[in-house]
């Protein structure tokens, strides 16, 4: 059982995208920022239901399978299930649709009011915690079975998991593009990496793989 | 005929060090960001000159040995050449020793009073210019006979430089260590990798070779 983290940042370190508009609520840049994981055949199958044998196999895809393996549980913030969107929508299920992609415990980080936990199909089920990162550590590994939990993000709740000591294996898939504004993965990180051992995996794509682990 | 750049960077993105002393002038953190390029066999031949064969022979020496392939001319800031070190030295003829490693005409960028180029042993001779990025590439083209210009650092002299799209190859070998402070390379270059295509390689060492070019 590990504590584990994927992200995908920009070569400049940044985890999110700043040119969101009503008419492109995702932006440009995050199919920039995510492009080649979402080509993977992986992708394709687990997120989109797409079982055609379309997309990527290479380096790109073997992340991604590893990304989806042996996973038990994961937790994210707030801002990563929508709620800072939508704050005010007791009935808000997260922007994954019927079945999100996550089919384990996912613990949602808030400080606003409780909310029933939330069992969608295919296995997912959102929790509401209101807890350190230690103490939310604790119910997500309870909840995982012997297998991994996920710091799914956004960057700052990720950046708290790491500042606490709490991950074990840190990947990130470093797409070769400049962003120049954003929120950064590596503030205040400063040899964050000492005691981890580190493989690094170039992709066809121009995506760089970077994995810590201890 | 390209104009290049091969900096040493760190995964958080920074270019220079800052735990400089007066007993560790170079201090520690200088040698974990060089350390995979400093353990190669190419880097061991021309910079130390040591041919007793020792070194390592995997990904980062391949390129080391491109680091030192086809070079015409180079340019540099007066801090890489030390003159922010020593402004009143008029003797003062750089860090390198008696033979420095470049072999090729280097052109200074100083704008302080004008010195006379220094011709050192091995073929170096240092040059020192008030100029503009484009105006230097242009004195630095003429010396280097068809051959690459390479802009050598610092990083902020490198960001002139890709600002003012004159680089034609960008390579960087980025260290799996976060320093958390310095000169970042990457400010302020929001989508300069538009029109580059782009390369990565992962080295034994944890180091990531990430590569441009147009």
């Amino acid at each position: 059982m590990a504590v584990r983290v994927d992200l995908n940042i920009s070569l400049d370190g940044f985890a999110t995208t700043t040119d969101q508009t009503p008419e492109n609520p995702f932006g440009e840049d995050w199919g920039r920022l995510t492009g080649a994981y979402a080509a993977t055949r992986t992708f394709r199958e687990r997120v989109l239901q797409d079982t055609s044998g379309g997309g990527t196999t290479g380096v790109d895809d073997d992340y991604a399978r590893a990304y989806f393996a042996e996973l038990g549980a994961e937790i994210m913030g707030a801002g990563m299930f929508g709620l800072h969107d939508h704050p005010d929508d007791p009935d808000w299920r997260g922007w994954w649709g019927d079945e999100p992609p996550f089919h384990v415990p996912v613990f949602v980080l808030t400080r606003t009011a409780p909310r029933p936990s939330i069992a969608m199909a295919g296995g997912t089920t959102f929790h509401f915690l209101a807890a350190s990162p230690a103490e939310a550590l604790e119910r997500a590994t309870d909840a995982a079975g012997g297998k991994d939990v996920r710091i799914g993000g956004g960057p700052t709740v990720v950046r708290d998991f790491l500042k606490a000591g709490l991950v074990d294996q840190l990947h990130v898939a470093i797409a070769p593009i400049l962003l120049g504004r954003g929120i950064r993965l590596w503030d205040d990180l400063r040899g964050w990496e000492s005691g981890y051992d580190v493989e690094v995996a170039g992709a066809e794509s121009g995506t760089t793989h970077v994995t810590f682990r201890r």
